[in-house]
């Protein structure tokens, strides 16, 4: 997706979300905030919403003087997810639909995103979740389930720290020989990377590699040659998350997205309402 | 008031409404958003928001070669509020209050107002003034009314067309002969300049002055001198709307603020929930 007329006051809101989240001092958010409407007036509209989350966030390190601003945030949202994961597996294996069980678990678990939104609590992911095993998700799970029977290799791109715990659940759902699980090369907003993968245990169950990248989405051009030669060997791959969506819709692969919704750009690009759980397969696969 | 850093994003979208309405022309309205963040990156934090916008719509006028993009709307909301105009004045001099509903309506007509919100409507307008009717409003009233008994110069600054056409109705409450009504010396925005104190029927009854400016509030270094002297030598200011609040709070004139509240920097300024219809002396006064 290319970066929207409607994308500039909602990258420029994040932005300051984010410079409130990394520091407390004023003058350092009006320095911040005005380096970030400069790189914003010179954006190229081309380019996906995450290049330009990128080019912010590594700036805004730069200032701080803080490699992963959100290190803490990751912690606590991968704790809070692995507290909730026995009870949640427990529900999945006594469910007459597991895989369907898991899969709207994983797509709930989408809502742990401070890029969108800053303020994320403990207590919103709970509801979520619980909230989430009696709703109906937008999407044909069949077509996704047999396309997870027919497939080989699958490459599986995590998006957030927390929500990859709850991957964890699909990913056991998955035939683990053939799954890769890739996330970010390098920390970026509260989006996961090895250790959180790690953290989920998910490297005891499958491989697991970085994208080589620190874009809060999957830029193919920015993504590390291992992971690009994954990425073309995969005959299923499975994206998480709005950022992942943005950098990838209109690649030709066998691609199923898993997100919530959670903009209007986003809402109105699928057709779905805001906060509709969606499942999608990609358009443009030959 | 200065600007804020929660003012970044609101300018930013308030300009890309004002691109929208101004052109449909996708690639002038990326020229413009481009331009707008260059502006905003240069921002000096100690302006007023109004500061800001004048150099905007300065900018985007010059661009799309119009000196005056809102002059439909006005026209519209002029008529509209002409239309609406009879029934509301009956209504004032059948009441007990008539000072007090004659004050509400020219507070609820600040709705008008196209630099918050571009979708203005007339059902949406017509809705406004009739639930004003019959709901109180934030402020000290009889305060206000006592500032007008003792007052020999009342400098009155109008905001918006249409609204102008409800100040009207207040401005008949007032001693006439001590009344002064300014507008906006340029077009900005909807704001209401002579032709509309004219529409208004204003310049009938008391004398009508422009401000020599074209930002969306009283910027008094802008301003032209008649204008000033006005200023100066008046012992009552009425001021209508965010606009001119934003760059009038801080002075230490007898200045009576009167608005709807638009947005949540001016709530957490004024302690006044979103949308309160709000009287407002000003605090600096000596």
């Amino acid at each position: 997706m290319q970066t929207t007329l409607d994308c500039i006051p909602c990258l420029v809101r994040q932005s300051l979300d984010a410079t409130r989240f990394v520091t407390e001092d004023n003058d350092v958010q009006q320095q911040i905030m005005k380096e970030v409407l400069g790189v914003a007036s010179k954006m190229d509209f081309q380019q996906s919403p995450p290049a330009f989350a990128q080019l912010i966030h590594r700036r805004l390190r730069e200032i701080i003087g803080d490699s992963d601003p959100y290190r803490k945030v990751k912690e606590t949202f991968n704790r809070l997810a692995l507290d909730l994961l026995p009870d949640i597996r427990h529900r999945i294996t006594a469910s007459a639909h597991p895989f369907e069980l898991a899969l709207k678990v994983a797509i709930a678990g989408n809502v742990i995103d401070f890029g969108v939104n800053a303020n994320i609590t403990v207590d919103g992911v709970r509801n979520a979740i619980s909230a989430i095993i009696d709703s109906p998700i937008q999407g044909d799970i069949a077509q996704f389930q047999a396309a997870v029977g027919k497939a080989e290799r699958i490459l599986y791109l995590a998006d957030n720290a927390g929500e990859i715990v709850f991957d964890r659940l699909l990913i056991e759902q998955l035939p683990l020989k053939s799954v890769t699980v890739a996330v970010r090369g390098n920390p970026i907003l509260n989006d996961a990377t090895i250790e959180d993968a790690e953290c989920a245990g998910i490297d005891q169950l499958v491989k697991v590699i970085g994208n080589g990248s620190d874009a809060p989405g999957t830029i193919l051009s920015d993504c590390s040659n291992e992971f690009l030669k994954h990425f073309r060997e995969a005959d299923l791959i499975i994206s998480k998350g709005q950022g992942n969506f943005e950098t990838l819709s209109r690649r030709p692969e066998n691609i199923f997205f898993m997100m919530k919704v959670k903009c209007q750009v986003i809402a109105s690009h699928t057709g779905c309402p805001l906060g509709t759980h969606l499942l999608l397969k990609s358009e443009n696969h030959r």
